[in-house]
């Protein structure tokens, strides 16, 4: 390709300061280097967790940054060793690496993955521990490893997710991050199992996502709880069975839940990051084996509590990165189960924009009915 | 048997009061009705369990009442309709009862029973509400259905385990509760595999149980962590590996362990019942995977709480309760590897007293050099 080796210029959002709205500039995109990966990014989608770095209320947040972790592509070009994709083909970058050498990938326990971690954490690449982006001269810090709001990006290879080249890039873009996570919690780390009965904190894509999850699984009661009352019809939809608004109730709503299910529910997921919600969720357990999942992300410094009894008389507390699926080897497979109506994706996008309506998507994020915005980037 | 149907006058140490001596006194046991066993109780050993109500800090704590649970003995008659036991049968009674019925005895999912415990939460018979003590026709209360600081006691059916009568009961009494609550945290609860690194807070008996249990699990690394460094010497008699004094550091326990296994433990046990402990044991787990188990009895009203991005990376946070070990089926098998020598008991018996010296027992037990004391009932 005639932009090979070279630096690319392109268009990229740009989160400057915290709070204030992204610029589209034209960023300076470096050519990667060994074990890097420069995709042309298609579509990127938006999370909650972009939001939530560019609110500020990261304390990992680093300025100016180009945000974005939810979105597929196809590989531009690849650096000095990268053998497992190559220019053309059709990927989506994963926040979550997975590299099949370090201790976590090996353990069989775990789809974490230490490799590139301190690299994607401090909003660099490994190989220099320096950007690849740069407006004007002055670096731009990566985000989550990804950073997709920029119509090329640069991302280590172990973080690259080759996937079927007849998939639509503009759908299974969502495989990176929301719908994954709340399948995999069901799944993976909960392991729901037929006749189940199944709470869901939090009926946003993830939320949604697990519900589906818990629908496959063979659960028999779905009970989605949310402080918005109109978000059960679209839930329905995806398997929810039955509906709880917390508002309704004088009662804790772990005790309003307990008493609907004669005992308590035999999961739960928290797909909002609210810790108090966290403790509700592992209270509607049932006595003796409920399991409570965290997805949400709290808050920096904020903590769950509760009685150690909770624990003690069966309950078991959990959590859950990335629904716990191994990125580079299961997201193909679920762009597979999508390809094959195995799993829904279309449903859960309710806007199409373009990059340069990137703050107008931000602001549809906090309206009810917005499920997932997907950006396209290139004309 | 000259004494079936009669009430029996026997000797017992009964608690008036909390933190006050217990008093022993000619109490007057009834005989059992429908679904009851008289058990005459040959041996009792103490637990923290009962220190711990008899201290009034328990808030289901009532007086006056008999403690106890921890004990073997004969059935001395049956009430009606009871069929898996008669009178001379050897048994131990089991504060966690199992009646095979109940939704919890059903579910596969846990050792929980849930058919009798309002009746032995409220210090009482399930039949009539009542108990079976009394002094001078005053009622005494029952504790955790089983009050085996008496030479006889009643209990329901559904709490008795029917052992190999060749067994010494002044050693298996132990199978009661602490020994048990030990190995089944590690087998049942944690499924500690060979090779895993485990840490197990204070080294009491349920600790050193948790260390036997790991060893005879494969466990490569049991650290043992005590505030109290003279306990070393006895716990390498039991499996433990390595000792850590959280005295010895500036820095937090979690981290000190966390520097030590290059990451953190793959399996955590709290057996003191302190809320901060609970807190280090989770955080010293290795991300991905450590799970942390929490068997200790915390104090009313106390909490437990962390960063939920200890869970959301992988850490899973359980308890357990009589070590997940179903009572009337597990016991007796426990009862038969002590007979194989496939698992200690007689190591755990540091003193031997009769019933008069119960109180000072019960001193002895705060002293470090006590793991269990064994009460002799009858001469």
């Amino acid at each position: 390709m005639a932009t090979q080796g070279q630096v690319i210029t392109c268009k990229a959002a740009v989160a400057y300061e915290p709070n204030k709205p992204l610029v589209i500039e034209d960023v300076q995109v470096a050519p990667p280097q060994a074990g890097e990966v420069r995709i042309k990014i298609l579509f990127t989608a938006l999370c909650h967790t972009d939001a939530y770095t560019w609110s500020g209320k990261d304390p990992e947040g680093l300025f100016p940054c180009i945000l974005g972790h939810e979105a597929a592509g196809i590989v531009e070009s690849v650096g000095e060793g990268v053998t497992e994709v190559q220019p053309g083909d059709h990927v989506i970058p994963c926040y979550q690496a997975e590299c099949r050498e370090c201790k976590f990938c090996k353990s069989g326990k775990t789809n974490l993955c230490g490799k590139v971690r301190t690299a994607t954490g401090a909003g660099v690449m490994m190989n220099d521990r320096k950007s690849r982006f740069s407006v004007n001269g002055k670096p731009i810090y990566h985000f989550m490893g990804t950073s997709t709001f920029s119509q090329y990006t640069v991302v280590h290879d172990v973080s690259v997710a080759k996937v079927d080249p007849q998939a639509p890039l503009d759908k299974v873009c969502l495989l990176g991050c929301g719908v994954p996570t709340g399948l995999g919690a069901v799944w993976n780390t909960a392991k729901v199992e037929p006749g189940a009965t199944v709470a869901i904190f939090g009926l946003g894509t993830v939320g949604l996502a697990v519900a589906e999850g818990a629908k496959s699984a063979g659960a028999s009661r779905i009970i989605g709880v949310d402080i918005d009352s109109k978000k059960y019809d679209i839930a329905k939809n995806f398997g929810v069975t039955e509906f709880v608004n917390p508002k309704d109730y004088d009662k804790p709503i772990q005790q309003v839940l307990v008493d609907l299910t004669d005992g308590g529910v035999d999961y739960s997921f928290e797909c909002i990051g609210n810790v108090s919600v966290m403790r509700a969720a592992l209270e509607c357990c049932h006595k003796g084996w409920g399991t409570s999942v965290i997805i949400g992300v709290a808050a920096s410094g904020q903590e769950i509590s509760t009685r150690p009894f909770q624990l003690v008389t069966g309950r078991v507390w959990k959590g859950t990165a990335f629904g716990g699926f191994k990125s580079r080897s299961q997201v193909p497979w679920l762009v597979d189960k999508y390809m094959k109506k195995e799993i829904k994706i279309d449903e859960y996008i309710t806007h199409n924009l373009a990059l340069g309506d990137i703050n107008k998507a931000f602001d549809l994020m906090h309206e009810g009915g917005c499920l997932r915005c997907v950006l396209k980037l290139h004309e």
